[in-house]
């Protein structure tokens, strides 16, 4: 029961509903869900519409070629994808290992629809939960000196096991540009505050000191400025002067774990499309 | 800058979307918005769609008669609806009257799109606010004995208004079966619990009682069935044992004003489709 | 039925329960609320204790005088207030009228316990509200080379009108640190943003920019520091790409409404304490 | 750094907190934390105190005896706890293995303060969870005919490793009265619906098909009566027409980790009194 997706982007046009519903139905596809959006004041038009493979009559493979001239007709930006096609992810981590361990737990119990090849972190504490789980776990320490060695090696080893998405669950090195550009909107970082405020370290404790009466979680694509990418999702929690700051914390990774996990899912179910600096979530 | 919305409901097939689509481009409209909803369970199909009129070749009077034949072919249920047909509604109120001001203050600040040609109620007490904002007050004392009659002048009343929507803003009467016909899906009511929690008189009161920790506040369909017909939209917010059933009172009562005015703006909009008991929102 | 309030904050040391309570006791009090707070990290005891007046053997007058030496002994900085005495709050608005609204409802209505012996705006826009709540309407044109006059005028109408509280209810002139001073945690403001993210004008739209997915507000006491006041209460609503700015602002004032008026609420009922630049709200 | 904590209810009386302050006073405690409540319904009192036993001149295990002449001059029901003493808790888990894993992981994470000596399902399925966490399994297969005996070799099990709280992580049995009997106010239930509302089997199902617009979670006591124990914490999540019923099974498991969670932390840290059907939260 393979399905077809198709994410487009263009200038709002006449006809482009018709001509991609067209294509689809002359074929003996059926549409299982469609969903557009035009942002009206940029004059931008988007769309995710997925069909059953099951009776159509282009095979898979030549599915790109077929589209090409409406897609050039309305000189759309667009992806295809298959829902055969399981995408594989590296997870990487620091530290704080809850959103870890969530991520597996939801993958092992099939909530989220991924391989996961490797996991690479900056520190040892991980290498416990990836055995536990068969994961290969790779440990690359990193001070000033070595970093960009490092992560040349990271990068190798990504290119190597083939990895579509890096996420980012809790982990606290700041990437270089190069390797932001070769994952474009291809790395999702979970930042524990309500974006835009509270950049950089230590949020919970700079939330304590504000005072906040709420917290939040953001979950983002990484860009070359920190804490800036296209925010996919966010949520948030009440606090009170009875919260500790340990109290926000324990809170808080409620947050992250939740964040993180929704815009995994919709990322690996290519419900998201990025334009500008902002994704619209086709849910 | 007249727009035109279908609303669809029918059995999911092949073609549907490109039917109607096709019909849109093929007279030059332009969709503005365009949501679809498939019930995998049930395999309905439902649409909402929206385009402008501006350039489009059909005028509007024409446009039920041409899209005919595609409504046949796929045994649509369908309603057609244009933005510069204002409707008119009929608030019923009884003694509380935070629901009303809301509303009325919303109408008048153009936040909800509407005529609000009349006020009904069973006590005098909304005669004021109604003088305030220069609406026709009607009030019907009802008892036992007169219930019946009362309601037949108000029927008549509603018809001599030409009312096409009756908004029940906390109205402590429950209408018959003959009434709720004659506006099937269409009439409005707030009911101020978690719905299906709670059913009947005094539920904040009963929430009080049972202790819960969250209360929340209904907007539905009336049907037949008291406090069963389809919800349209619902919110919550969280008690403690600090809060007093005053309290609970006042924080339900922000829940209403809220949940009542989006279904009312949803509904205004054509943003509502209704099958079996559920309301599907395309928002 | 007249109830006494205590406010206190002190270094946090044995035996201050112990003596604030036994003053009571002794007296014949009856304790209705108490609650208190330890700021463990600054070493800080906060309290609030309310208890009826009927049976106290000390006359309500000389409470002050009696409680005195146990203030000494703790060094307590310390505030009594009386529920029967009833504060005066002059509102401030400018243009968007939604809170000025909703407050003055709320007081009809006796949600909001205070006398509101005046209204002050920059523009005409509010006069008709003010005249329909038949409250005193001053308008006060303000540009850039008559501000410090104007205010001084102000200032000397909410003297003579012996003024207790300040609520600026979406207004949109920035205070000079002389009127602040003399209003010190005596004036709320509402900004319609999850503070400290969007400070100054244009939230929404910088939130529309950025491509959020939730939206906040925020209603925090005025400091010298624009938007950096203590923070008395905030609170949050989820936004999509389907919202228009418009869209945005319709939610968010829906959430101003509310925050407004909960913090306005709990300062009329002696519920909030403030220390270094935040708030213990003893809800 | 022991602390104490009293757990005290009675009928409000004048000089109940001067009488249990003083105590903690002339015995140079010094109170962390203190919090108390009056239902002005029912005129009952109650509070929770806990303070430092670092310098208190009443050895732990006195204190109970010292404390008595007090505890009967105002006839309260009272309980002490002390900090030191980790309370023992029996998870029982049928098929469902989230709230399992989470429960072990924070128990692990130290976020809950509790040992678990053991875990009992009618299910093989979390075998292989509790031995990865080195927790002794017991499965007991139950149908018809044997639940009264197996029921009873539970109780003998938990006896035996004086197990001080029972946690239902989503087990499917109804337990009979004399095992809620023996285990009063320490059974702790997560049932996966927003009670009142969808009581008993299948609660997503039936939330589904009355198509609420919110879904939510409840974590009880666990009574005579199925479902209706008294309520210690709730939590909501919107949904819409967009989510299958598999969609609100997943976004209801997230909330019932997280309520589960904290009802238990608040029951392990004595912030719960139950009084008539409802609870008091001191948090």
């Amino acid at each position: 029961m393979v399905n077809a997706i198709l994410l487009i982007s263009c200038c709002d046009q006449r006809g482009i509903t018709a001509a991609v519903s067209n294509f689809i139905a002359v074929h003996q596809g059926n549409i299982e869900h469609a969903d557009q959006h035009i942002d009206h004041q940029k004059e931008i038009f988007l769309m995710r519409i997925e069909w059953a493979l099951k009776d159509f009559s282009v095979p898979k493979e030549k599915i790109p070629q077929e589209f090409l001239s409406i897609a050039k007709r309305f000189a759309m930006s667009w992806d295809i994808y298959f829902t055969d096609d399981i995408p594989r992810v590296a997870i990487f981590v620091s530290k704080p290992l809850h959103c870890l361990y969530d991520l597996l737990l939801r993958q092992k119990y099939t909530q989220i629809c991924c391989e996961i090849p490797l996991i690479v972190s900056n520190h040892p504490d991980a290498r416990d939960v990836a055995q536990n789980f068969n994961i290969p776990f790779h440990e690359f320490f990193i001070d000033k000196e070595n970093k960009c060695d490092q992560e040349q090696k990271q990068m190798e080893l990504l290119r190597k096991a083939k990895i579509d998405l890096v996420v980012l669950a809790r982990y606290q090195q700041i990437l270089t540009p190069q390797f932001v550009a070769e994952f474009k909107n291809r790395i999702i970082n979970i930042h524990h505050s309500f974006l835009p405020a509270f950049v950089g370290a230590n949020p919970y404790a700079q939330a304590y000191q504000k005072g906040v009466k709420i917290i939040g979680t953001t979950s983002h694509y990484v860009s070359e400025k920190l804490d800036e990418g296209p925010i996919i999702e966010q949520d948030t929690v009440r606090v009170s002067h009875r919260d500790s700051l340990q109290d926000l914390i324990l809170k808080g990774e409620d947050l992250e774990r939740m964040v993180l996990s929704r815009a995994l899912r919709w990322h690996l179910a290519r419900k998201i499309l990025c334009y500008g600096n902002k994704t619209v979530i086709f849910d």
